[in-house]
C-alpha cells in the first residue's frame, strides 16, 4: 500500500449511521447549554466567501491567482476593529497572515497569491482594536475644540499596557505615553496622540488574545491552468489508421499528432485503450449480436489479454503508448485517458475477485442497465460489497499505474452511479501526491448530482451545454455557471458533441450549425471540447430519431478523409489560436451577456480581471438565417468612455469597426460567418498622434 | 439564583480566543485524515431550509404554523430514496417523525405542526429504500414484457431479510416472501411482489442503519401571534393628565385605555417609567441645563427614588401600575415597557456597584456619547468589567422583575452597543421560563448589526421604514424583509414615528401624509406602531434642520386635547378593524408588490397562505396631488380566473368594484382618501344565483 492510500484511510469497515442528535446542535449553540459557559467574543464573523457547503468542501482555485476572501465582520457599539486573513499551505507549520480592509457595511476584504499546487487553508479573525478607537474618538473631539485631557491620559494608559509586552517597541511606546501624559503643552500631548508611528507601532502589538476565529478553516485546491482552461480533442484511436479496413494504433495516433496540433488543442482524450471483452460484445450500430471482425465497444473493459491496466493489443504496447505521450509533449498537446469503472464479463477481475460483483439469485452477475437500454456487454462493480475497502484499493492502484507513466489527465465516465465517498476519497488521496491530476467529470444527470461530484473533487464538469440551444437557454445556463457560486467549486467543460450526443441541431444545421456550437463552446467558457474527426467534418448522420452517430465508433472501426476542403479544422484552428492569444478567455467568471435587439444574436464580454484584455463575442444562433442588430455595450462597467471611438477588432474577419456609444450595430450572415470574435481596442492617444489605436 | 439563571450559566470568566485553528476544518472533512477513516454513507442531504447561519440561531415561526423544512436529498445512481423529517419539543425524550415527499430535481418537503410555545428542535434523515428500488425496476420490466425470475427470487431474498427483525410483521412477510419465490404461477409472484401492501410494510420496516443524518440539528423558536403581528401604539404616562400641567400618572393611563382601544392597538409601549435623575438633568428642547420644574428624560433612569426595578413616584405606586396591567387586559391591551440598560449619575447602582461603569482617569464615570452629540444626563453600563457576571445577573433579574409583574413585551432601548452575547443568553434564559415574552430591538444602525440582534434571539426589529418613502425604496426594502432568507429570523416592525423620528415627509405633508404612512406601516408587515398623540393629531412641529419634535415630551409635560375634529383616530380605528378582520394581514411573508404605471402608486397583495383572504393595497404616495393608473394583476398567482370578473371591496370607503382581467384602472385623491385597502371576492356562484359574490 503507498503512503497516499494509507493517509486515504479506508480503514473501517461500515459507513457511519446516526449518531445521537442531542449532542449535534451547531457548535456555536453550546455556550448557552448548561456546561458551557463561556460567551463568544465582541466581535462577529459572519458569510466568509467562498466556501462550498459552510467549508464542507473545497473551492476551486487556479496557480496564479490572488484568492480573494470577504467576511461580514463587526461588533457592538462603535469601536474600530481590526481584521486578519490567516492562510498557509495545508500542512505548513506556521500561519501567514495578511490585514483586510473595510470595503462598506462591514464588509471586509483580502487576499493571499496562491503560489503553489495544492491545498490551502484559511481563515479570518477579528478583534476590537482600542487604540484605534481611541484615536478616532480623540480625532473627532480634537477637531471639535472639546477638552481632552483625560482622554490624553486614558491613551497614555492603553499605550502603556501594550508596552509591557511589546519587546522591542517597549522603550519607544513607554517614551510616547510618557508625552502623553506629560508632553510639554496640549498640542504636543495631542501630537504625540495622533503620531502615526505609534497607530503603526500599536497596531502591530494589537492584543488578539480576545479575538473571534471563523470557523470553520476553508480550504482551496490550487490547480494548474489547464483545470481551468483547456481545448480538448476526442478520437478514436482504432479509427486513426490511414488505411481504410485496418485496426489504428498509438503509432497512428503519433502521425495524427501535428493534425490535432494544427487545430490548436491542448488535449487530447481517448476513449478506453484497454482489451475489449468478447463476450455479449454488440455489434455495429449497437447490434445485440456482433458479427464476426466487429470489434465491440472500448467501454466493454477487459479481456483474457487484461483488464484496467493493460492495452488493447490491436493498438500495441504499453511501450508504444509511452511513446504516445513522449511525442505529445512536443506538440504540446496532453493525453487524456477514459476511467470506466466497469467491466466486460472477461474482465480478469470477475474471476480473481467474484465479491467485488454483485450475483443474481442464479448465480450470474447482472449487467449494466438503465430500462429500457441494456448493457449485456458491461457488468457494474458492486462498491458497497463488504469487500470494498479491497476494491477502491484497487481502482485506486490503476490511477496510479497510469499516472506513472505521465497521464496526468482523466476523462471519469459515469462517475454518477459510484458512491460520492469514492470519489472524493479518490480524488484527494491521488492529489495529495500529484495536485497536478485533472479529473473531468462526464455525469450527464441531475443538476444536484452533477454538483455535488464537483464538490467531491472532480476538477472540472460536462454539462448540459449540448442541450442549450437558444439565445435565452445559453444565457441562463452559462449565468449560472459563471456567475454564480458554483463557479466556486464547479468548472465546466462545454463539449460540443460526444460519441453519445449528436444534437439535432447539429444534425440539421450542416456546417453552419458546427460552426455557432464550436463557437460557443470555444468561448463561452474556460474549457471545452469536441469528438472528431466527426466535428471538423460536419459528419452527422444520425440513428433516426436519436442523439447516436449513424456507424458510430463506439462499436465498429471508421476512416477518415480529414483533407476535405470543407473541413472546419482551419477555422477551429483560427479560433483556438484567438484562445491562446487573448487570456480573457481563460477567465470564465467575467463573462458578462450583452443586450441585442434580435432574439437569433447572442452576445457577451468575457475580459481578464484588471479588464486589459476585453472581448465582445457575437453569434448568429441561426444556422439558415441572416440576422442583425443593435447591441448595446454597458460603457462604464467595460471600462470604455462614452464621447470616446474605440476600435472593435474582429479577429475572425480581421475586419476592424471604429465604434462610439453604447448602441452599436451588427449583422451576422451564416454562409460567411457565424460569429464575431472582437478585441476591443481602447483608444490611448489623441488623434494628433495620427497612431489611433493600440 | 432562579434555575434559569443557572440554566443560562454564565460561570466562566472570559469569552473564549481562537483554539488551534488545525483542528478545525469542517467536520464532513474529518474521515478524509488519517485517524477518522470510515466514509460518508451514500445519501446526501444538502442545504436544509429554514435554517439561519447554518443552525447557530433558531428560525423564528409562529404557534399553530405548520413548520415546512425543505431539502436536497439524493445519492448515487438510480435507486428509490426515502426521507424523514425528526422533530420534538426541546428537551422531549423522543423524537417524533414524519415522512418527506419528493417534490422534483432531488427537492424534498415535510412538515410538522407547532402546537406549542418554545424551542422545537428538527433535523432530516435520507437512505436508500432497497425494497422500493427493486420494486421500481421490476414494475419497469414487467410493462416492457421482460424475463423476471431471477427479480422475482431477489426480492423474495429481501423481504426475508426484513421479516427476521420486523416483529408484528415477521409471518406476514415471511408468506409474502414465499409467494414471491414459490407462487403458483408468473402473474400470481408478480402480483405478489407488487401488491400495495407489501410497499407499506416494508417501508415500515426500511433499516435505517446506513441512513444520512443532516447536521447540526437545528432550532425553531415558537412564539406567540403578537410577536408575528400587532399594532403598537407608543405614548408618554406623563403626558396623559386631563388636566394641563399636572404630571400624568398610571391612574391617567387607565382613563385613556377607552381611548387607545377604540383605535384597535394591541400593545400600549410606555417609555420608561423609572424614578429620573436630577444631576445633569436635560430641560426642555434638550437644554444643556434643565430649569426648575423640569422633569427630566425618562431615559436618564435611576434617582434617589429607585432604579430600574422602581417606579416614578409622580406616576403612581407599584401598586398603581399593577392596576393599569389588570384594566389593559380588559380592553386586549397588553402594556409594553421599556428596557433602557443605562443610568442617570444618581441611579443607586452607581454608589452600590461602581464596578459597573467605567471609570475615567480623574475618576468621573464618562457619560454617554456619540459625537456631537452628548447625554451628559446618562452613564452606560461596562458590559465587559470584569465583574460582568455580576451585572448580567442582576439585568436578568430586573427583566424578571417585571415580568413577574405580569409584563410580557419589552421594547429595548439601544441594544447595538450592548455585547452580542449578552442579548443571546438574555433573551434565551428568559424564554426557556417564559416562551411567550416578547422583545422588541431598537436598533437603528447598520443592517448587518440589525440582522445579527434579530438573530440573537429579539422577537421583533426596528427597521428603516421611517426612512424609506418612495415606491422603490418602499419595495426594494420590504421585499428584502418579507421575502428574503431574512424573514426568518428578522420580524420588522414599521414604526410610523417615534419620539426620535419626525420624518421630513411627516413634517411637511400634513394629514394626508400621516395618512399615507399610517396605511403603508400597518398594511406592509405584521407589526407596525405610532407614537401618539402626535401621530393621530398630526401633530409635526420639528425642531427646525432636525427629526425631533419641537417641545418633545422626551424632555417636558404636553397636554393634549385629543378630540379634535381633524384627528385621525377614526381612520386608524377604522384600519385597526380592516388589519383584524383579514388574517392575510397576519402573513406578512405573503407580501408580492404590483405593477401600477405611475411612480406615485405603490400596489401590493397581502394574503393568507391558502389564498382564501386576499387583499390588494393601492396607496397615492403623494400627500399633495391625485394620482390614478392601471394596475397589473397576476391573476393566476393570485388564484383568480383570467375569463370571470370579481370583486374588489375597499374596505376604506365601503366601494365596490366589478373587475375583470389583469389591467385594472385605479385613482387617488389624497384630499378624499390616501388609500385602497381591497378585499378581493371571487365569483363563487354563476349569475344565475343572483348573489353573485361571497
Amino acid at each position: 500500500m503507498t503512503t497516499a492510500a494509507r493517509r486515504g484511510g479506508i480503514a473501517a469497515a461500515t459507513p457511519a449511521g446516526p449518531a445521537d442528535p442531542a449532542d449535534s446542535l451547531h457548535p456555536g449553540q453550546r455556550w448557552l447549554s448548561r456546561e458551557l459557559a463561556s460567551p463568544p467574543g465582541r466581535v462577529v464573523i459572519e458569510h466568509v466567501r467562498p466556501a462550498v457547503n459552510g467549508g464542507r468542501f473545497p473551492v476551486k482555485r487556479v496557480v496564479g491567482d490572488v484568492f480573494t476572501v470577504t467576511a461580514s465582520i463587526f461588533a457592538e457599539g462603535h469601536d474600530q476593529l481590526s481584521a486578519i486573513l490567516h492562510y498557509r499551505r495545508r500542512g505548513a507549520r506556521s500561519w501567514s497572515e495578511t490585514a483586510m480592509t473595510l470595503l462598506r457595511n462591514d464588509q471586509w476584504q483580502g487576499g493571499f497569491p496562491l503560489e503553489s499546487l495544492g491545498m490551502y487553508e484559511y481563515y479570518v479573525t477579528g478583534c476590537v482594536d482600542e487604540f484605534a478607537s481611541w484615536r478616532h474618538a480623540l480625532e473627532r473631539k480634537v477637531r471639535a475644540g472639546l477638552e481632552v485631557s483625560s482622554e490624553l491620559l486614558e491613551g497614555a494608559r492603553i499605550v502603556e499596557s501594550v508596552a509591557t509586552h511589546a519587546e522591542d517597541d517597549r522603550t519607544w511606546l513607554g517614551l510616547q505615553a510618557r508625552d502623553l501624559r506629560e508632553g510639554t503643552d496640549r498640542p504636543a500631548r495631542i501630537a504625540a496622540a495622533l503620531d502615526p508611528q505609534l497607530l503603526t507601532r500599536m497596531t502591530r502589538h494589537l492584543d488578539r488574545g480576545r479575538a473571534t476565529r471563523s470557523e470553520p478553516v476553508l480550504l482551496v485546491d490550487v490547480d494548474r491552468e489547464r483545470a481551468r482552461s483547456g481545448a480538448w480533442y476526442e478520437m478514436f484511436p482504432r479509427s486513426a489508421s490511414p488505411e481504410p479496413g485496418r485496426h489504428g494504433t498509438f503509432a497512428d495516433c503519433i502521425d495524427r499528432l501535428p493534425y490535432v496540433a494544427s487545430m490548436g488543442f491542448d488535449v487530447l482524450y481517448l476513449p478506453p485503450i484497454h482489451p475489449i471483452g468478447v463476450t455479449h460484445r454488440k455489434g455495429r450500430n449497437n447490434a445485440r449480436v456482433a458479427e464476426s471482425g466487429d470489434v465491440g465497444s472500448p467501454w466493454a473493459i477487459g479481456s483474457a489479454d487484461g483488464g484496467h491496466d493493460a492495452v488493447h493489443p490491436a493498438l500495441g504496447t504499453l511501450a508504444d503508448f509511452d511513446r504516445l505521450l513522449e511525442e505529445a509533449k512536443l506538440f504540446d498537446i496532453e493525453i487524456a485517458l477514459d476511467i470506466a469503472w466497469q467491466c466486460s464479463p472477461d474482465h480478469p477481475w470477475i474471476r480473481e475477485h467474484p465479491e467485488w460483483f454483485r450475483h443474481r439469485p442464479d448465480g450470474t452477475i447482472q449487467y449494466a442497465e438503465n430500462p429500457p437500454k441494456k448493457y449485456e456487454d458491461i457488468v457494474p462493480l458492486h462498491f458497497a460489497t463488504p469487500r470494498w475497502r479491497e476494491l477502491w484499493e484497487e481502482l485506486l492502484r490503476v490511477v496510479r499505474f497510469w499516472i506513472d507513466r505521465g497521464v496526468k489527465i482523466f476523462r471519469v465516465d459515469n462517475p454518477h452511479t459510484k458512491p460520492f465517498a469514492f470519489w472524493e476519497w479518490l480524488i484527494r488521496t491521488i492529489k495529495d501526491d500529484h495536485p497536478d491530476v485533472i479529473f473531468l467529470s462526464e455525469a450527464f444527470t441531475r443538476p444536484s448530482v452533477m454538483r455535488y461530484l464537483a464538490k467531491c473533487g472532480f476538477t472540472q464538469s460536462y454539462t448540459y451545454f449540448t442541450w442549450r440551444n437558444t439565445k435565452e437557454e445559453l444565457t441562463e445556463y452559462l449565468t449560472e455557471l459563471c456567475n454564480t457560486e458554483i463557479a466556486d467549486y464547479l468548472r465546466p467543460n462545454l463539449f460540443a458533441n460526444t460519441p453519445d450526443i449528436l444534437h439535432e441541431v447539429l444534425q440539421s444545421g450542416g456546417r453552419a450549425a458546427h460552426q455557432i456550437r464550436f463557437v460557443l463552446a470555444a468561448t463561452l467558457a474556460g474549457s471545452y471540447g469536441i469528438y472528431g474527426p466527426h466535428f471538423e467534418l460536419a459528419e452527422s448522420r444520425a440513428v433516426a430519431g436519436t442523439e447516436e452517430y449513424l456507424d458510430s465508433e463506439k462499436y465498429q472501426l471508421r476512416h477518415w478523409q480529414l483533407d476535405q476542403p470543407a473541413s472546419l479544422a482551419p477555422f477551429i484552428g483560427h479560433v483556438n489560436r484567438i484562445r491562446r492569444e487573448n487570456p480573457a478567455f481563460r477567465h470564465p467568471e467575467r463573462l458578462r451577456f450583452l443586450t441585442v435587439d434580435n432574439e437569433h444574436l447572442i452576445a457577451y464580454t468575457r475580459s481578464t480581471p484588471d479588464g486589459g484584455n476585453l472581448m465582445i463575442v457575437v453569434v448568429n444562433l441561426s444556422p439558415y438565417h441572416a440576422h442583425r442588430g443593435w447591441l448595446e455595450l454597458p460603457l462604464e462597467a467595460l471600462g470604455l468612455e462614452a464621447d470616446q471611438p474605440f476600435q472593435a477588432h474582429d479577429l475572425l474577419s480581421n475586419a476592424r469597426f471604429l465604434w462610439r456609444g453604447s448602441r452599436n450595430f451588427v449583422a451576422l450572415d451564416p454562409r460567411e460567418a457565424p460569429a464575431h470574435i472582437f478585441r476591443v481596442r481602447r483608444r490611448l492617444r489623441t488623434e494628433h498622434d495620427f497612431d489611433y489605436y493600440m
